[in-house]
């Protein structure tokens, strides 16, 4: 048989497990010009919240009662396209199944030589292509400046924090626990880190941590802590809007201080970041990735759960904050 | 003698006129290498609001006890620096007096047959520059896209508004009266505007003069209009924030809606902008500038308070949007 995970309404609020179901179907047959998936590795993501919501937004909305999908490696279990063969490995928006037929339209066969399969679910994948390339385009670290990075033991976070090391930037990262903060400093070359949750004043922190003032933020979070930060930026700061998870889970419009007289004072830039916009860049930029993995400048984390039915666990678990690094299940 | 007028005290809000003192000085003689100059066209300014609180900012603020300073233009009276001759006119930051001294430095020559004395403090002065620059560097107009401007009858904005329509774009205009807006469309070429003071639902009405969404917003007020705008951008938007004049009295931090996620999901930037950190750009800019005013393709309006004791109140009108156009006072 065959596992697939649907969306059994839309979440109010926090999603929960009753908003998902696991239904069984028959193992599906490739027909001609077709082949059959095996899903090896599923991404779980906060931007899947979004797609929860029956809105227009830069992704189509799922639909109630039809599976979920995100980024998967998958095994080719069998094949009547000649463009891929039995036993190699692929990557792309694949529904949440233990078993899919595809034309093989938008899959990009991934080499387990270069790198662990799931590196390409998180460094080589989405996550560090976002990271990087936000950098890239808006945040255009120079030597000695300072770049904040919130999420910072995320996927992204953590694959931001060291581009701005290898940049040669002074790097302060915020997370949620003791334990990530060490893990920034020790396994990822942070400078510095906050935990957001002991620290009851974040402006002060940070002007405690970033001395000379904070150039670039990497902003995963959105709400408070973007406050906190736009209360120590330099003139020509460059912040970085790549996520706002502290909001994705509030029905009514969230309020905070106004920004637009921090901007115009310190000459500052927000810009809002989604990678798919950027998808020209991808080539050089998992070139970029891979060398600095090899040469050990780049590493990174994750947290595999296993069993795909506990995908939807799994998902839930990214408001808790309990994964570090890249939320990925092992199917 | 020689009428000074100084900051009398902070003001708590919307400035007052008891904010402010003409004072009797002498009337002050040049020494070695300096000018005596006599005022001649002062030029009040929203952003004057910022200097006269006791915070660090992009100036320094004024002290209390001491004279204003702001954009003048001045009659050279009699001249001991070679660089200068005395009936020649000049520009710069001076202060609030009828005659004062200055060694030269930061003084510009303006020429009166390129156009009038008083167009060196709107459309070939800051304003002028103001709105060309923010929109080369930050608004990258394209033909067909859609401009909105705020405070659209204002110095700023009237020139803003025109810069749109040379570069082929569709341009709507928000202003405060039914006779700002006739202005604009009649004497600026804006496509449409909308009266916010009338208006009750701006997201509304925005959606309905921009069919085809808000590309590009050149803000010179913030707050509430800012937030109807920012509910209808394109994706890729670009928001020139300019001014604020709906903070500036405010003593408490304004709150409004988070604009984050919209900037995420549009992948919309923000930028503050403030023409002094572009001075190697004004040489071009005003040639520009004074090209398009040759031509016909660039009107400006002035409104002209006669009598320097009328200053503080030429300076309060801006608060009230008694103003079209550049406000000047005429010594």
């Amino acid at each position: 048989m065959n596992q697939t995970i649907i969306l059994q309404s839309r979440p109010q609020g926090t999603p929960k497990l009753e908003n998902f179901k696991i239904i069984e179907e028959k193992k599906p047959e490739p027909g001609s010009g077709e082949v059959l998936l095996q899903a090896k590795y599923i991404s779980v993501d906060p931007y899947l919240r979004g797609r929860m919501r029956d809105e227009e937004s830069y992704i189509p909305p799922f639909k109630v009662g039809e599976p979920i999908d995100s980024m998967v490696i998958a095994e080719v279990i069998s094949s009547n396209n000649p463009n891929f063969k039995e036993g190699e490995f692929v990557s792309g928006m694949l529904q949440w199944k233990q078993f899919q037929i595809s034309n093989g339209a938008g899959l990009n066969k991934i080499d387990e030589q270069r790198a662990p399969l799931t590196a390409y679910l998180g460094v080589l994948g989405l996550t560090g292509l976002t990271a990087y390339i936000a950098l890239d385009k808006i945040g255009k670290l120079k030597s000695g400046e300072t770049l904040v990075v919130s999420g910072a033991a995320g996927a992204v976070g953590s694959v931001a924090g060291q581009i701005g090391k290898i940049n040669g930037c002074r790097v302060i990262g915020i997370a949620g626990s003791d334990e990530k903060i060490k893990k920034i400093k020790d396994d990822f070359g942070f400078d510095g880190g906050i935990n957001y949750k002991s620290t009851s004043n974040m402006k002060k922190a940070l002007a405690e941590k970033c001395s000379d003032g904070i150039d670039v933020y990497y902003d995963n979070v959105g709400g408070e802590i973007l406050d906190a930060v736009m209360q120590n930026i330099n003139d020509f700061a460059r912040i970085i809007n790549c996520g706002a998870i502290s909001l994705y889970n509030k029905e009514e419009m969230p309020t905070g201080p106004r920004l637009e007289g921090i901007l115009i004072k310190k000459s500052a830039l927000m810009q809002g970041f989604l990678v798919r916009n950027h998808v020209k860049d991808f080539g050089p930029a998992i070139n970029q990735l891979g060398t600095w993995l090899k040469e050990g400048k780049l590493k990174y984390d994750e947290t595999i759960i296993k069993g795909f039915e506990n995908t939807p666990q799994a998902f839930l678990d990214l408001f808790d904050g309990k994964n570090t690094g890249k939320m990925i299940v092992e199917v």
